[in-house]
């Protein structure tokens, strides 16, 4: 069967027009945001929601975070990714399951039922980090697409995932937010070279494979421009798989955290790698302990 | 005689007051701003003025920089600096001499006159260079007072200096904007560390020497917050010298390119370096072919 998003293979950069739908069965598989806030998403391949969590719900979080950051338990753990060049925390994967809290706030219907609704079926956590990017020497992270590498690396058939990003500390102007390409996620963009095995654990520092082309992106931006998502702690940020994103750098004293959650639909559930590649390992993509998250109506970040 | 201003020297870090004045003279040398616009150059250490330069100006002198940065007779110089590890070129120093169009630029009434209003006395070149901040790679710069590198490195004695950075590309939230923190002018950090001989070279593209500390930045920060200087090409920033600034780097397609010039006052001409360092070479601190400016009515970029 072809391949319809051929990446990482000899050819040329490619843009190829996304095949799937972005919002899966009428967007009425369950009932979380307006038919305008499902345009919004649909058109733009993303929906920023303010106001999402408390200022209590929100300390709660960014406590448990910080504690776990801390916690040489943990930090010990494949599951935590330093800074290049530093000792600091900048990731914590299977966070919501290493954190029962966290794993509460993945089942909070005010983010699942957005992905339910979005991708019309049941769904499952793909992967879930807490990222901290820290204040005056927070790195940046390059352009690039999650399913291109989701689909490669993973063998993620369809574009039928969604990422949700909770703010815990306000993003703005200063500390290299979250940026998107509105509209980016109607074209997929084929990378070029290939990809050698094991290079999951310096991507996850440093983009080197899956980057898109200058040409590409160029393009992208000229038709959508540039969304930098400056919103303050307790939002949140639904994107598609495929839509186009990166940051810059933060020399800002504030530290940028978010609780980072890739919900994929039930329907969509991972292949074999692409060209023979090895399974990346089971905190970066859920592939054999997947099972539907139910909704938890109970507060995420009860004390 | 006492250093007001000591750094780099075997003490731990240090926040000094202020001991010079901001506006010299009242503000009454020239006639360029008006008080108000004084007043908050004064509190801020800053003022940025929007649409100084007219669409055909900008294209004027943004072409002459392109040009410039093409020209092999030009980027073989030492004046033009490359990107870390890059071709690129990122600055081109002594630009005001090396082009005429931008000899024109410095002695514009628009730039100079408020330069001699705020410095209360005729004004000199103490530096002038041309940034381009490529898209998609641009570095960032991190945080610095000018103020502290001259005093240190080309021996200028008092806080009478400013620049000008004229903003010849749209900056805004995604590439790399210029971000100032209002009121760090009246504080001097007084930084950690002695400096190797010829750093210049190596800290032109990263700075290592004249670094402030962490703790000394989030207490400027909690007092004044950060600024970014996002605004439409054809606008001016004018910063104190000791106004602590610095960039994120620019992933973005977008470029940022300006004009950055440097007015020292003719009664602030520059000493001996301190600690006996050997003086900067000339295109980098002006030392001895100083001489006031005269404004020039005539346009800038009259094609």
């Amino acid at each position: 069967m072809q391949d319809l998003y051929a990446s990482r293979t000899d050819r040329t950069a490619a843009i190829i027009a996304r095949q799937d739908p972005v919002v899966y069965g009428g967007g009425s598989y369950a009932q979380a945001i307006e038919p305008a806030q499902l345009s919004s998403y649909e058109r733009d391949g993303f929906l920023l929601l303010e106001d999402v969590f408390s200022e209590d719900e929100v300390q709660a979080l960014l406590d448990e975070i910080k504690r776990m950051s801390a916690d040489p338990a943990i930090t010990v753990l494949e599951e935590a990714i330093t800074e290049p060049g530093s000792d600091a925390v900048r990731s914590i994967f299977r966070v919501h399951e290493l954190s029962e809290r966290i794993g509460l706030l993945a089942r909070d219907p005010r983010l699942i039922n957005v992905a339910r609704q979005i991708l019309g079926s049941e769904v499952y956590m793909h992967q879930s980090r807490a990222n901290m990017k820290p204040g005056f020497k927070g790195k940046e992270f390059y352009w690039h697409s999650d399913f291109e590498t989701w689909h490669v690396e993973d063998g993620m058939p369809a574009m039928r995932a969604l990422s949700c990003s909770v703010l815990l500390t306000d993003n703005n102007a200063c500390n290299g937010p979250l940026m998107l390409v509105p509209g980016s996620h109607q074209q997929f963009i084929s990378c070029q070279g290939q990809t050698p095995e094991n290079h999951y654990k310096k991507s996850l520092k440093k983009q080197e494979y899956g980057v898109p082309d200058t040409l590409s992106l160029q393009l992208l931006v000229e038709q959508g421009g540039i969304q930098p998502m400056t919103a303050k702690a307790g939002s949140v940020v639904f994107f598609d798989c495929n839509t186009m994103h990166g940051s810059n750098g933060n020399i800002s004293p504030w530290p940028r955290a978010n609780v980072f959650m890739v919900y994929n639909s039930m329907e969509n559930t991972l292949q074999p790698p692409k060209y023979g590649l090895k399974p990346r390992p089971e905190h970066i993509a859920t592939r054999k302990r997947f099972q539907a998250l139910e909704p938890v109506e109970a507060p995420a970040t009860a004390g």
